[in-house]
C-alpha cells in the first residue's frame, strides 16, 4: 500500500472498509445505519496513523488495516451518538444527512451502541497476535472508549449547566473526548508487537496531538460557515472552548505548541519518517 | 454468602454493588446516571445464576460477585437505552424514573454507552483467571453485547416498520434480546475455569431460559397494570410478541416448554442443587 500521503491512503483504506462491511455478518439495519456513518467521509486520520506507525515497528498492513477499521468505527459511533437531538442536534455530517435524521433517532443509538463494541470484537478476532499482546491492546481500547465517554459529558455539562471552567478543564476535557483515541491510534501498534513501555509513551503523545487537533478544529469552527464544513458550525455556540477564556491568537499558540512538541517528541523518538509525513498534512489539520 | 435464595442473594450482592460504585473512578455525572439505573431494584436473577453455577466449579465468591456486577451494568444499561424516547419511551421502571427522565437524555445516552463498556474492563481486570480463560469470556461479553443490540433492533422495527413476522422470527428475536445475556449468565462461571465445551452447552441452556423468562413477562405485561408492574405497560401495546400470534393458553404452553427444557437439560448436566433454587423462584418468574 503506497503510504506517501493521506488522500492516498484513505483511497486505499475505503476500498477495506467497504468490503469489511460486505463480508461481515451483522443484521441489515444496524449494517446499514452503522456502515453510512462510517464510510461517508472522514480524513481517515486514526488509521493513518496506525498504519505509518505500525510500519515502523513491522506489523503487517492486514493487521494494521483491521484495527484501523476498529479505531474508525469507534470514532464514527462517538459522532452518531454526539450528534443526536439530546447532545449536539446536529442534521449534517461531512457534507450528509446525520445518522438520525435519515434512519431515525432508535436506530442512531442502536447503531451507535453496536459500533462501540464492534471495534473490541475486531481485536478479539486478531489472528498474527501474541495472546499477552492481544490482551493488552483489547485494554487500551476499552479505556480510551471509557476516557471518550468521559470526556463527551464533561464537553455536554459544561454547555449546558452554566458552571465556571478554567483553561485546565478545557484541555483535560480535549484530552479525554478528542485525545484518548489519538492516543490509541498513536500506541496500538506499539501493543500489538509488546513494545509496552514506548507504547505508553506513545499513547501520551497522541494524547497531546488530539488535543492540538481539537484546537485547530475549534478555530476553524470559529472562523468558518456552516457550508464550508458540511457541518452545523452554529450549534457549538455555547459550547465551551479555549475561545471562552482566550482569544483567537492566543488559542492559536497554545495550539501551535501542543503540535510542536508532538513533533519534537516524535523526533526524539526517530520517527522521522512519520515526523515528515505529519508536517506535511499539517495545512489540513488547519482547514478540514 | 447465604445463596437459598434469591432475596437473600439480591441483599447481599446490592452491598456489593454498592461499594463497586463507591470505590470506582470514573466521571461523577456518568456514575451518579448509571449507578442511579443499576442499583435501583432488579432481582439479579443474572448475577444469581452465575453465583449458584460459579459455585459448582468452585469459582471464588469474590470473582463470581465481580462478574455478577459487570452483567447487571450491562443489563441495566441496556435498560437505559431501550427506556428512550426514540425506543420505548418509558417514564418509570421498576417503580422509579427512568434515567433520561431522571437525569435528561443527554445524560442517560452517555450513562448507557459508558455502561456497555464498563463490564469489559471489570472482567479485564479480574485477577485471578488464566489469560486463556478471560480471553475467552471477555469474547462471550463482547458478542453477547453485540447479538442483545441486534435483537433489540428487530424488536423495534417489528413495533415500528409494519412487517409481517413469524413465530419464529419473534423467538429470534427473543433469544438474540433476552436470551443473549441469560446465555452469558448461564456459561460464564464455566468459560472462568476453562470448561469451555460445558460452558458453549450452558450458554445455549441460558438462551432458552431467556426465551422462556421474555415470555413470561409478555404474558405478565397482559395482565397487570401499569401500578403493579412499575413501569409503563401500555407503551409495548405495538410491540410484536408471541400473543400477536397465538392466544394467552397457547403461549403459557410455549413458555412452559422451554422452561421444562431448561429444567431438563440442567437435571442431564447434574445440576441438581441449581435446579432445585430454579424451581423455588418460578413463581417469581411468572410474577415478578
Amino acid at each position: 500500500m503506497d503510504d506517501n500521503n493521506l488522500d492516498e491512503f484513505k483511497k486505499e483504506f475505503d476500498k477495506h472498509l467497504i468490503k469489511f462491511f460486505e463480508e461481515i455478518e451483522m443484521e441489515e439495519s444496524l449494517k446499514e445505519a452503522l456502515s453510512y456513518s462510517v464510510r461517508s467521509g472522514g480524513k481517515r486520520l486514526r488509521p493513518w496513523f496506525i498504519y505509518n506507525f505500525g510500519k515502523e515497528v513491522r506489523v503487517s498492513d492486514e493487521e494494521l488495516i483491521k484495527v484501523g477499521i476498529a479505531i474508525e468505527i469507534l470514532h464514527s459511533s462517538s459522532l452518531i451518538h454526539d450528534d443526536l437531538p439530546a447532545l449536539d442536534n446536529a442534521h449534517y455530517r461531512r457534507g450528509v444527512l446525520t445518522n438520525h435524521i435519515r434512519f431515525g433517532e432508535h436506530k442512531a443509538i442502536l447503531a451507535g451502541d453496536y459500533g462501540f463494541i464492534l471495534p473490541l470484537k475486531i481485536v478479539m478476532e486478531l489472528n498474527n497476535l501474541k495472546i499477552e499482546n492481544k490482551m493488552v491492546l483489547t485494554k487500551y481500547f476499552i479505556e480510551d472508549t471509557l476516557k471518550m465517554f468521559e470526556g463527551e459529558m464533561k464537553d455536554l455539562i459544561f454547555e449546558k449547566e452554566d458552571i465556571e471552567v478554567e483553561i485546565e478543564d478545557i484541555l483535560d476535557m480535549y484530552a479525554k473526548k478528542t485525545g484518548a483515541i489519538f492516543g490509541l491510534s498513536f500506541s496500538a501498534p506499539f501493543f500489538m508487537v509488546g513494545e509496552n513501555l514506548l507504547g505508553e509513551r506513545m499513547h501520551e503523545i497522541g494524547i497531546d496531538f488530539g488535543i492540538a487537533f481539537q484546537i485547530f478544529d475549534d478555530l476553524k469552527d470559529r472562523l468558518k460557515s456552516q457550508e464550508e464544513l458540511g457541518k452545523d458550525t452554529r450549534k457549538d455556540i455555547n459550547k465551551k472552548t479555549l475561545l471562552n477564556k482566550l482569544n483567537f491568537k492566543e488559542v492559536k499558540i497554545v495550539a501551535d505548541n501542543y503540535y510542536e512538541k508532538v513533533i519534537k517528541d516524535l523526533n526524539q523518538k526517530s520517527y522521522s519518517a512519520v515526523v515528515k509525513k505529519l508536517l506535511g498534512i499539517r495545512n489540513i489539520l488547519e482547514s478540514r
